[in-house]
């Protein structure tokens, strides 16, 4: 399934070294502006090689949109947006054309699908993220028009965690980081890992702040839920925590309940969501990504046909997925904030008289 | 959104205070056994005060099956079961009716429709679970058919953790716990804090054994994104992590990427999932529970008019929801299970030969 | 796939010699008044052995609401209805358990599910419309507070049709006639189709008056379309037509369109759809029913395995069932339209502004 | 809603006269020879301007796959298929801008949206068909290796109706006509209205053969009425019937009942569908499509701002819509095929137990 949404839709196509990635989003209101610029900065901040903390792949990323706009703005139909592949190097994919990269998704593909694009991973490639970002632009456009705000940061690569979160920093950030204190040492982490040939895992933290109380549907569409889906759905994440997450397991319900005061809730531990639906306040997801599994050292694994061998990498790897995953979760916190907009239309019936009415 | 699932769907109905709960299942094979004993043996299992580490709310949670069986088989169309309610006491709710009590989704249910059924939370109570475990229990005679086995345990509570997991041993303890060795102090926390009219959080691990190879759709309906909405769609959940989760953010790729021989993967750091589809190898899923919400200390709040007012709760209510909710994710994991398993069929057009060839 | 709608659902259970049938409605907005005497009034003009034109089988056809509702209102939780079945006599059916009765749904559910409950017809039985009735109640009490009222009659029966319609005077007529002048003819043909244990053809005629501008979704849920599945999905239902339907196909171009003026569209032949979406005429479907598929004539048919025999059928059936047919046409439609407003809100980005800025 | 299908799914964009039409079609099994000079064929039997029966708008409809195969074979991924426009003459439509041509989405899209794409109809225009086309060429591919066929033909053009149905020499007609008898006839009439600068209605019937028993989702998800769904949904088409349809509706019980004997079906009264589900008779399925509603006659109309306006078109369009509309209706047909044949797997525990354990 490549389709991920309800009443605000994306659904993604493309391999990693096919002839393009894409996406159709569907169910975008009319009349919304379409800054094609902002689009294009986004997938920019996703874009590999900024960095040497990035893999030295270098990817255009050039993104058109072909349908669903009229004189700039949006017209109620599919969005389909494009991003043709320049960069294909398959051959670097050669000598692993018969055997599963341990950690990898060959393993899988090959035994549910019975037949295996190795290029690149093909479609298990992160490179269909840049799709989501895509489309998380469209969604974030019209997050912005009613004031909803998102933003993203790396709290954690390897054993190193930020002690304070400063979003405003994170974006100015060569590696999205959200505390300047231990940004340097973070880098060297990563760093180290890339110079012996390694990788490492990482911790990104997602906020909305602005999301209007009532976002979510009850019982099985929680907001929660949907967003765990959303980040779960990203290559190489392992966990998702909701506000205070792991660490409220370890509370009383004294320590961990939020209290209420005319002004508001006093605390946030629940991260904005209570029962499954948006309480005003920042909603928070953190993201545990595990380290890149393309690593430059050997190791044991099997054929196709089920024989030892040795796989032996090489190519270009991100050291730290979560560097620039942090994009992507953004992305897909917006899609599901959007669709929760748009299913929560109608909840009461007085939305219908509003809308029906006048 | 009352349902879950693609192909195998529960959709649920019923309030803690209503007439009765219950649930539909579509998308169930002709032909499969529908052992009502053990239906109802699920049932119990969740059932509440089977011990002082409970809520002492009895609730006979006696399960009806009105339609889709024949003979003792499941026909292929829908099953409806239902469980009426006995043991309401709504005047336990008449002081909290126009307040919202914290950590709960009094005050997002409040905003999100403009009404609110007082009476247990309404359709936000955990009494909602009854008709998943229900469910749950159907997915399990699929599921048993065909080799796969589903367990669970409390792995912590409060900062007491499992040192070991042992599934056998846990479906015999009364707090389900996977380390014989701390359980003694794991009850005492949960005496602790309900003497202390507190409440305190708890983590449950759950593994489905002989899962096939190939189950989860890739990037959208990973098994591994639906497994976590599954479990955070669960009331009080606020964490789930697949597999080694949270450490593995820590780890470096040559200690968390599993290597492969001839005779299977070397380790399961990966919990059974890669690329979002399952490898033959158990999956292991870890939940987070924060503390129940309801305690019955004094805590700020506000009215529906928003006035400040201190809430104090009376009434009975588990101390650990985690105890419980064990029984609740391994409803959650059979039903993602058996949907993954119809969703995979006809993957291959080999399949689809198979089925229509002979 | 027991439901029907994509933001207000039905689920449907239940076999018509089993327990119970019901339905759960999923998607109503709070704050409707829940009319639980009109309900019963809809379930009532379905019910049979109302007259000599009917079967004669007796249903009390009593509905229950079990959840969704609380002083009145409905909550936006789900809506559960039941109607327990008491007139059931299976032993009528004995009889035919090893074959096949021609033109039902025994051969083809027998053929893929290996399994059947002959008992009546088990899940394929028209008494499955009977949730669909009381759905669809729950449907008109939202459609009525927004000013949209559905009608329907019968327009004709065998090869008598009706000249006028006069939907007022098919609501108090038992055969549910639009046209005075020609009832009495058309109840004539039901019984001798009845008196030579046979049955007979009929056609509905199904109206909706002050639908909003713009409910439709462009492409693949276009109003006409999913009407056109939800009556198709009607037992016995074989053809439907949206305003002129099979005539246009005889038309030019100059006599089929509908021609605008500053009040309004001159003519309705397009049966106030163009392009799929509501234009706010009168919306206009017709259904054709063919006769019902138990005669009680001999025919040919064969057993379980595949053995000639001849069917001889006993028991109580509808001579003509367009008759009854066109209260869940009614149903039908409600589900559609109240569907369809939901899907509409949020079509233009000002409506986003209109439920979340203020 | 852009989608359509519910395990095989094509999701399509694209404008009349934006810079391509397209669709993803997501749910192809792996192991499909994907024969890209069949797709071109179909899309080639489509394309308008073969012969004076047409529009003379040429478009080369040249059909490019992006993504999902691998060395010509799908790989279970989303195949992504595109159409570039060539020949857009946006100015035709320069004057029409601030009016509603008649019996046009025009009035229902602006009211919907508040916005509209003016060149060509946009999204309504019946060249979104072209992605259909498209995705249909794949479904046959599928149905093709298990022996289904699909077929279809021109019935009737106006009030001239084909006597016999011959399917071998549709396919070779310049207007897909059934009857050679009345083929002239049928093009006379097209003739005089193009000449009349009028357009005329017409009937398309289309068969499957080979069609597995079981194929449709008893109640809800039938397959005759996701087939109705399926053939309104294409522009202009006005009413559906199954096997006999209209016809059905005036007959009898003894004369509409298939009798069966051991070698099958004596008669196909029903079109090969019985309870909503494939009896392995032929499926047959008529389409009446309303004429063309662009005429070049004057007509009343309004403008946006609902003045009264003559409507004066200029321009290149069908003369009857039904004769390319054939080859729309088969793709349709094949999209619903496949659809209903996986999710047709599973209904069996039997099936489950043939796909998981071996």
């Amino acid at each position: 399934m490549n389709r991920f949404g309800e009443r605000f839709t994306i659904t993604t196509f493309g391999e990693s070294h096919g002839k393009a990635l894409g996406c159709i989003i569907d169910g975008v209101p009319s009349g919304v502006r379409i800054d094609e610029k902002f689009i294009q900065q986004e997938l920019n901040r996703r874009k590999p090689g900024k960095s040497k903390l990035e893999t030295a792949r270098k990817e255009d990323d050039k993104v058109e949109i072909l349908s669903g706009t009229f004189n700039g703005l949006s017209t109620g139909t599919p969005i389909m947006m494009i991003i043709f592949n320049n960069n294909q190097k398959s051959r670097d994919y050669d000598n692993i054309k018969n055997l599963f990269r341990p950690a990898h998704a060959d393993f899988t593909y090959y035994h549910k699908y019975g037949i295996r694009d190795y290029r690149g991973g093909g479609r298990s490639s992160a490179r269909e993220t840049v799709a989501r970002v895509a489309g998380g632009a469209i969604a974030k456009l019209i997050l912005k028009s009613i004031g909803v705000e998102i933003q993203s940061g790396l709290s954690a690569v390897g054993e190193i965690e930020a002690k304070n979160y400063d979003f405003e920093y994170a974006r100015r950030s060569k590696l999205y980081a959200l505390d300047k204190d231990v940004e340097a040492k973070q880098e060297q982490v990563i760093l180290d890992a890339k110079n012996s040939h390694n990788s490492v895992g990482g911790v990104v933290v997602t906020i909305a702040k602005g999301v209007p109380i009532g976002l979510g549907e009850p019982i099985y569409y929680k907001l929660d839920a949907i967003l765990s889906e959303a980040m779960m759905s990203i290559n190489a994440s392992k966990a998702v925590e909701i506000g205070d997450g792991v660490l409220s397991a370890k509370l009383k319900g004294s320590e961990n309940n939020d209290q209420i005061t005319p002004n508001g809730f006093k605390t946030n531990h629940s991260g904005g969501i209570l029962g499954g639906v948006s309480n005003g306040d920042d909603i928070i997801v953190k993201t545990h990504f595990k380290p890149t599994p393309s690593i430059f050292q050997p190791q044991e694994t099997v054929t196709k046909d089920n024989k030892a061998t040795i796989c032996e990498l090489k190519g270009r790897h991100d050291p730290c997925v979560a560097v620039r995953g942090s994009i992507v979760c953004e992305a897909m916190m917006a899609l599901v904030l959007v669709d929760m907009l748009l299913l929560n239309m109608g909840r009461k019936i007085e939305h219908i008289y509003t809308i029906y009415q006048k």
